[in-house]
């Protein structure tokens, strides 16, 4: 929001600090909102070169500093695209459903591996893992790779729209878009503490082995957000891997396939699969 | 242990594949022990060096398979060198000590940047952050880089020898020899389960919004377990960082600067530093 506030005040381009404790050459994307103000140029440049401009404005020697910035950037209009859904079917509830999701779409300055490749595989790995076991689960479990989640959620918004429709009575919602890192555990996203409370006396026991117990209140994600107001039973939950490293990577040329830890990102989903099949067997309310 | 156990069955040499869930190009060095068996060649492959051998051995096409090993390896006799020991004196118990240490040695095929480059700044850094706060410790705390972990381990028994030669009651020692990783908690080694159970009812609180609070029994560390018996009082503490890529570089090529995350360090050593203020202030018994 920072270029409209400043457009306000006569600004006429806004050049932005990226937002990461490494000190590298990448600079990171994002949305901007303008609200109602001019939309002046705006761009983030890399910690590295964001020094470099401190020095030189500060230098007695440099001035005046010039600043050449020429801006290509343009919304195109939206075009039609597609949530995929991959499902198993219970054998017990066959309207009660487990989703768990991650983003299809990325910011299209690196592969978006991180952001959020490895959240559409855990997702899909999970249901995998249920196939590998012949586990039949009791309810239905979706593994949903959503659309559009940078860009305005839509894909997220569509999912709500629909299960509220089909009155499908989702139990849970978990999203894994924080990384393939290591596995911390997860967050229970505007629910009644006592919940999180019974959560953590029944199950925190078992998941303290693997160092996945961190079983907190917390947000979830803006894919499942939009389930909240449609389908009022769900349990909204965020997957919660380390999460040092991601601001490092998250909407930079650096969030690419080599910085994925392949145990890393198996660990997050066996832990999500180990969260669904609780959630399966056992419910999830008070 | 493997090459001499293998030489006892008439094996000419034994090539190892390196212990790492990683596929990569990086053989893994380490110690060697023959005990009484002939010294014969061993040498560790990388992992994508040992899926190629594996598979030339099953091909019916390449047979017979020809392995072409020169071992130019010889163990040097010892040289002198030092541990290095920095120490802030205590204000109240002149006697008392809380010892954080790492090893200055590391393979030669890296820079042993993880292993234990790490923990060397980190035993130092706990020093510098009590400095930068103008804390007055009430015992004494050294920052201590032992000598010759890898090779034998003559800096940690030395140091305790002198400890017990110059009867330095040692309250707790802590060991940081598991990389630079992001923190996870601390583990105490062969105390009383009672005491493991006093440190969880009364800190555990404190470190949880840090993640960092998994105290659990377990090892400390090779350094630091000559102090148990020549100072029986002490409480031999590990570090224990997020371990999952430590294996991908631990005696590796890959063992390098670059591959240490600047963030993730100084958390450890923030941890290690909060620890060590609590056993200080609060002293570590039943």
């Amino acid at each position: 929001m920072g270029p409209g506030a400043a457009a306000k005040y006569g600004a006429v381009a806004v050049i932005v600090r990226s937002l990461t404790s490494a000190l590298d050459d990448y600079p990171h994307t994002g949305n901007t909102n303008y609200g109602n103000n001019p939309k002046i140029p705006a761009a983030a440049i890399s910690t590295i070169a964001a020094n470099k401009l401190s020095e030189l404005l500060k230098s007695k020697v440099a001035q005046p500093v010039q600043f050449y910035l020429k801006d290509n950037c343009q919304m195109l209009p939206d075009v039609l695209s597609y949530n995929v859904v991959g499902e198993i079917k219970g054998t017990e509830n066959n309207n009660k459903y487990i989703t768990i999701g991650g983003h299809l779409d990325s910011w299209d300055l690196a592969e978006g591996a991180h952001d959020d490749g490895t959240g559409v595989m855990q997702s899909a790995e999970v249901l995998r893992i249920f196939k590998a076991l012949s586990y039949k689960p009791k309810n239905n479990i979706r593994a949903v790779f959503f659309m559009n989640e940078e860009n305005g959620h839509k894909g997220g918004t569509k999912y709500a729209e629909l299960a509220a429709q089909n009155h499908e009575n989702h139990i849970a919602a978990i999203e894994t878009d924080e990384g393939g890192f290591t596995p911390r555990g997860f967050s229970f996203d505007g629910v009644n503490p006592a919940l999180v409370q019974k959560v953590n006396v029944q199950w925190k026991k078992l998941l303290e082995p693997y160092e996945v117990d961190h079983l907190i209140p917390g947000g979830s994600g803006t894919d499942i957000e939009p389930l909240k107001s449609q389908v009022p039973s769900v349990i909204l939950i965020g997957f919660r891997p380390d999460s040092q490293r991601y601001f490092d990577i998250h909407h930079t040329p650096n969030d690419i396939f080599e910085n994925v830890n392949k145990r890393e990102l198996e660990l997050g989903a066996a832990s999500i699969a180990s969260l669904v099949y609780l959630i399966d067997q056992h419910g999830l309310s008070l």
